[in-house]
């Protein structure tokens, strides 16, 4: 393409082309840099930052320069997908869907109309249908939202507007609306009732029994007093995989109180949602079909890169009902079904639907499956191996993929923060009924058992030197 | 790696190298594709489906397989990156930020916490750091939204807090609360004030000037009759660079009607925040140091990929004032300063500051202002065109990157549609004042003279195969 009518501004393809070898050559690097590495290092703060020299500069800098500075943040940035990666609800790769997420760096649309996003409108409602199914919704309508938080605000959303319709377009009538959750729920539907005008002290946390799971006969008590008091449930959020011990809450008795009371129903199975795929461990989620809405990550248990939140609807029509909003000068042909933006809570929307595509269709059902079935062995192996130490004592048997336990004799947050400074593992820790315990997540399908075995060794090497210190 | 440990799933790390090869390769082709295809070609939905297969398989498939299918998919999608791309406020693409960008899809990290992500999260400091520079904020805290909808959607969220600060915890107290906004604003207000638990009716449309410009006098007559209707103003929504027209409201008056009934100003520089990097047409921002917070995009005019929203309040602390919500789990080492999900209304979060930050040091600053005098060159060369032909007819000289115009003795929409059809462009209509007008975006530098010529001359084509028909 000849640049002679350019004004002045030069850069274009082929200086792509050239950065795209570059580019290549520093994945594979970093690729390798993950092998080789036999630590998570933790880096202090001030070191980095002085040795990084991050600054916006005035000047641009050569393309060497850049991979230079680009090679040097990105080895100082935690190799999430390195076995002795433990602390967060994600970890590993999805090969697949890193390698589609990369091209859709390149191959850069806005979700919110076929007309500027072409194929990957389809993608996305392939995927809507598909995972709709395995919830057993049967009039499903769905949208890819960023983050599970804003899934669950969506969910929550529509529950608020169906309970009082007017909310929407003229903000509360000053009635006290309220949302119920388990009181080992994510901190994001207190976050979303901040947001949506309900407020957080009118997020109701309903006990949970000695398994993390939410009391539906407390539930149905609670509703009761506040539907005497004049209170406006707006929705019951059921977390589908705690945060903490995994728990599920039983949909079937929750659906049934949101039933008789006419409460919408929304479930929170950012975590928990994929279990749905696993032929016998979908019975974690018994009832989910009674679910007016539901948040599924991919970006958790399915190694898809984030963020890559599902949020279904059992009822058509009721996304958009919450938040659509003419703009003529956006949504100016087709069909509305392929035009997003009209269900979306946002204009411009990156595509985080192309690599969970490409994942699934390198996996199929029965990929997804096996995968899980991996996690759940690893859940099941740290367990037992948990159960059998004397150093250790395990909070529960675990329902699903997090492992709680008790390390004797030791301050776990102490014991955290020595194995990441020594770059051993990053894992973290989190409170069960009053005890500071360690948390191990087992997502990661590609950990081998004597990653586990070395783990476990090096918490009781460490363990033993605290106690004798 | 011994894999003799694994329990039995077995993809990895091996894998992933090989995956990158096609990866590479398929990349290469698409910008090949880019170089070569003519045109901007509208797939009928139906054929593509059907010509495509994207249903998702019981059974997974082969490495061969899954890119063939990848490669029919992206070949499907819309080149926005052509020069025959108008459509949307984005359109080419910054290389080295899309170069960044496939790496961060690689390097999967979550934004919340130093923990976690590192070194990134020290990237996104200091584009915080530097963008507050450019727009005069001595006191700046920041955080990278999932485009311009939702940091609007903060920026509204911190003045409806800041004016009724029980609002987060106990809701609305059923007194009008309202918002302020151009007539001329994007939906994205309309929307947040829904979600905000407000109400869309409570947002004000304040009557704009000849040049879509927000009438100040007008915002302080209508502040005043509803403060003395007992209403709670939350924010004034400032828009600089409007949808269509490209238009800068008058920061400095609406700043200080804002300061004289102590009313948030939240900036919407969603599509103008970046002629803040452009030495003289940062005049268009005149006063945006008044602003409280602004949003500005990098995904727009700046060439990232989607999305890159970056939302800048003046004052410290208030971001997490409406958003923090205690994690133990999650928040355990490290100062605030480091842990950005404290902020943010997400909690698993996208890296979309490496991206930024690697175009950023690949131009500086000067780099900036050259690409945005490129834009306005474009801009200019198009009115000019277009005020010399006898076939159009200019709505206004432009202030920004949109140019929109009449087309003599035709119906736009049906001309956009037949331009659309042929592949010879992929451009959008709007209503000015009544009049349906094509609109015209030049936020692509890499687009020559000959390139508009060329779009030119093709509408005049149409214009006369029409009228004549």
């Amino acid at each position: 393409m000849a640049n002679n009518n350019r004004l002045c501004y030069d850069t274009g393809k082929l200086a792509m082309k050239s950065l795209l070898k570059d580019t290549f050559k520093l994945a594979e690097q970093l690729l390798q840099l993950e092998q080789d590495n036999a630590t998570m290092p933790r880096h202090d703060v001030g070191t980095l930052s002085s040795q990084l020299s991050l600054e916006l500069p005035q000047h641009g800098a050569t393309q060497d320069q850049v991979f230079a500075k680009m090679s040097a943040v990105l080895r100082a940035t935690p190799q999430t997908s390195s076995p002795r990666f433990l602390n967060q609800l994600f970890g590993g790769r999805q090969n697949y869907a890193a390698a589609a997420d990369m091209l859709t760096a390149l191959v850069n649309v806005s979700m919110y109309t076929y007309k500027a996003a072409g194929a990957q409108i389809l993608v996305e409602q392939q995927l809507v249908q598909h995972m709709a199914k395995f919830a057993g919704f049967t009039n499903a309508e769905g949208i890819i939202c960023p983050g599970g938080s804003m899934a669950n605000f969506v969910g929550m959303m529509m529950g608020r507007d169906r309970a009082n319709p007017s909310f929407r377009e003229h903000g509360s009538d000053g009635r006290q609306h309220t949302f119920y959750v388990s009181d080992q729920s994510h901190y994001s539907v207190d976050k979303a009732a901040a947001m949506l005008g309900v407020g957080r002290a009118n997020v109701r946390k309903i006990s949970s029994d000695n398994r993390g799971r939410m009391n539906a006969d407390d539930l149905a008590k609670v509703i009761e007093t506040d539907i005497a008091n004049g209170c406006v449930p707006c929705a019951v959020i059921a977390t589908c995989g705690t945060t903490v011990l995994g728990a599920f809450d039983p949909l079937k008795q929750i659906a049934s109180v949101c039933r008789k009371h006419d409460i919408w129903l929304h479930a929170d199975g950012a975590f928990g949602g994929p279990a749905l795929l696993h032929r016998q461990h979908r019975d974690l989620l018994d009832g989910i079909e009674y679910a007016d809405s539901l948040t599924w990550d991919a970006h958790k248990v399915m190694g898809v890169p984030l963020t890559c939140s599902m949020l279904l609807c059992q009822h058509q029509g009721k996304l958009s009902k919450s938040v659509q909003q003419d703009a003529e000068y956006l949504f100016q042909v087709d069909h509305e079904d392929l035009n997003p933006g009209l269900r979306s809570i946002q204009c411009g929307r990156r595509n985080d639907a192309f690599k969970l595509w490409a994942a699934w269709q390198a996996l199929g059902d029965n990929g997804w499956h096996q995968r899980l079935e991996q996690q759940f062995k690893l859940a099941t192996f740290a367990a037992d191996y948990i159960e059998q130490s004397p150093n250790f004592e395990l909070c529960q048997r675990p329902d699903y993929l997090t492992i709680c336990f008790k390390v004797y004799g030791v301050d776990v947050v102490e014991l955290c923060e020595q194995l990441h400074v020594s770059g051993e593992a990053l894992i973290g820790h989190a409170n069960v009924r009053g005890d500071q315990v360690m948390r191990l997540v087992a997502v990661n399908p590609e950990i081998s058992t004597s990653d586990l075995q070395r783990l476990f060794e090096n918490i009781v090497a460490k363990q033993t030197s605290i106690i004798s210190a």
